[in-house]
């Protein structure tokens, strides 16, 4: 897979996700993976998100990562639309976050969403994820996941300074 | 509008709903609306959800029900899909039906869905609701409903019968 | 029907409830349809509601939205007195507005609200579904709700704005 | 007040509750006091609610005592129409009754419902504070009162058996 | 019953609870009723607790009213001690206050709390709700809760103002 | 401490609890440490309870665990009387056993209760840790846990077996 | 890619979970994936676990999926020992599985865990998401995974059946 | 025990955690109870948690106490690495500490954590508890702990002070 393809697609519904989302977009480049952002609301816009992940699929897109809030459709739309993996992050506008929640991971048999954890860390975590989803297939990638996560890991000091 | 019509679309995503959805339609016979019955999942067969609603609102249907559980994205897929009312019937499959609940409530703005109890109470008064809108614009079906009520009232004792 | 007659009642318990509850009017008034506002609370002023409700529906209201708080009673009571389509919008007061939701949406058999989202985007929606409802014998409305559907589409952008 | 005259009234909104409900006028009974129990549906029936409490009020009752489930509005409306003390007592219908907590405690200020547990402790609970509420005036009740309780007390055995 | 025998016992447990629990008293006052208030903890000063109550009592205390937050034992210990009606009043110092409701209102069978809701609505309520219990057995103040009630109502305006 | 001193008391407030309390029992008994097991109920006999802690402490019971269910006050309220250490274990009476876990786990700062999970997994670790407790100052219990968490472990096998 | 290599682990902390767990290895197996299935509980064999994550990479599993229930680490603890994708399974084991849940999705920013859906629909969609994340570099096993979703919808049926 | 052997290790998982622990080292402190704090993922440094345990238990210390939020592993498994009494502090980062809660209390039978309430007072509350446990074995510590929690209570005033 050359650098230049778009690896790694990730969606959301409205220009207020994008403050949460893009921290997903930030560790995948950390990583060197092409991504695109975009906002395509499931509901506003559904024959819009359907031609979307065609296109997308077309170009070589991989793995589709979809952050909503509320009644969060975006991500089980999307995996109805694709057999790609799709990842899903809960984003807390009510609530709270946890309609969004259980909107996502509580899909029925037969259409799968990885779900990630509310908000930020869960937006983080998701571009992490399809890292190493994609690195099942690219050592090189693999081995750059490791030092991040070594870099991570020692960026911790064992004792707590004062605020 | 000619009693030959069918007016309102009963909708879900599995067999397993019937139990439950049949008691909207019972209620909609009831009181003389004429209706059908599908059975489409969002997730499964989107595409074919998007060519019936737009059969059905072609040849007449005025009001859609749909019943849904878990992530249970049915009721609001059809409102993104139609300008029409859109009523939906949160499932209990797991969690109580919160999960249900909350993934076919807590609707952005701009794509409404009418949401009603969780499970056979909330079936019923989908059956219900819709007669009221239709009724909003028929004089004769809104005496029907009216003698329902009434009826429904005068059947209930004041005084507790022992088991 | 005539541009005169008011045709949607828009209700809430307390003044502090109308900073929300007016979004529902904002979108009826976009769309052309005659409402009026009345702060009547349940609970306070039974017999008022009760005369109003009936005065209402002389006048030719159609729809009634209610609004409501903590344990929101207003919605159910409403649904109570009259047979015409009640739209109901739980407050955000306590809890996050779930004991309003629940105090809403779980609506014995036999007597339906048809329930939006929590706080401000469920007060639009309860607009917009009320506006649905008249469409069905108003095929003018109809073509002003897919405008503004479209429109609201066709405002999304697909590119995220850095804040 | 003699023995006469009926002084707790307990309401419900369906047959389905008396099974629990009864277990408020078992208690009451056993400490000499007089009860009715009524089953008048605060939605289905809201003027016969209305000139039921009314009449209860005239012939000397002193405390209502309201059980209801799912969005329990009962407790609530009598609430609303008389100044007598109302006890209200959470029904397990669905979600495990905290849809009909939620719907009886979050009364907004002005009219209150004192609150009892879920289900059947909840409504012994209704009658024992219901029979308290009469105690403040009458010092032979209080008496009454004081011995079931130490009776109750005295029924406990500090050593487990095995089952 | 003299004007000078104080009626109503207000309880909490820590000062920081005062600013909402004085609206208990200040209803109170309004209508007449003299209140005392004292801040007893049930976990830090149980005997204490044990000897006011027995005190309290003694001097002519009718009813007690105890608001309390997180594992909130106070009203269930104070009922545990006394025959006499006990009010509880939920405050909210963590997770919404949900915590605090069920501890209060969850008691089991044979140990009465009738509790009111989640913060200041419930303390203003419990406030009432004593001097309901009082006006059984006094009419003049029945009458003078009959005008605060109704002056209440009379106070609210039907038309939203612009804020 | 010799083998005839009682150092763990497991009590609870009503016969039914003992079927799961007995699982706390069970880990002890296996570990050598001599129990024992009472009923008394917070709510119903308070006196009976201060009494009971004062003279468990002077027979050398060094650790107290308590069982209860609802608004589950029997732990916090112990603690409140005992300076040793109290584990509380939440029983499942209603609501899955929340309202008994937020009951006692959300104790105020400075009386602490050491909670345990829902039921009887709850109950078994609260055997196991009070025997870790009494093993602080007993290196023979000590190695006794040791063997017991080994024998847990080596009694697992990996491999999963047909239903 | 060899047939011969196991490019899944299916891991649960006891035999218990078997029942649900089998549901991912099912279709895993239907779309051609070899997979491995191992009771290693994270609690009780913390040493085993991390020897058996690191053996299992090296004979080449790509994708672990672990199932837990309660306060379910065993996804998070796997996640924090592999970069490779981690799936996990929440538990129905008490409070309807909404413990497991968020002890699984909930995961701090860094270490991911894709969650699924509590119970027998979720183990089945973590095989369809191990599949299709194999399928990122496995066009064959793309279209199988492609034929397996179409066979799926086409066994839908559109009409009700009667029970 | 010497004063100088540190007796009881607080450990959390980030920077961000400190500003509530350090509640339970200022209460070990005021004891006279030697302790140190440690910073130490369980999830970014699993291998280095294990060392410190196996160090620490080593060195003396006889009671871990361990916060985290979100999906917080720590305690649990600082509890499968030990047989020394471990205390959890749910941490409140989302959900308001709920889903820390649940993910610290609800282990599984046979690893046990004494878990305390969410956020500050938790932690205060670990410390008491902490020290209740080492006081077992130690009459002067016991003696200590009375007379801090004596000086706790002493420090109330019953009459409510206006803010």
């Amino acid at each position: 897979m050359s650098a230049q393809t778009t690896e790694v697609s990730v969606l959301m519904g409205s220009q207020s996700d994008w403050k949460v989302m893009k921290r997903a977009i930030s560790v995948l480049e950390e990583l060197g993976i092409k991504t695109e952002a975009k906002i395509i609301s499931a509901h506003r816009k559904p024959a819009r998100l359907h031609s979307y992940i065609t296109e997308a699929e077309e170009k070589g897109v991989k793995v589709f990562i979809a952050g909503a809030g509320m009644a969060a459709h975006l991500p089980g739309v999307i995996s109805s639309l694709t057999t790609r993996p799709v990842l899903g992050v809960p984003l807390n506008a009510t609530l709270d976050g946890m309609d969004s929640l259980l909107a996502i991971v509580q899909m029925p048999g037969g259409i799968p969403v990885g779900t990630l954890g509310i908000g930020g860390a869960g937006a983080k975590n998701a571009g992490l994820l399809a890292a190493a989803i994609l690195a099942t297939g690219n050592d090189a990638l693999c081995g750059r996941i490791k030092a991040w996560r070594k870099a991570q890991a020692e960026a911790l000091h064992e004792d707590p300074l004062e605020d």
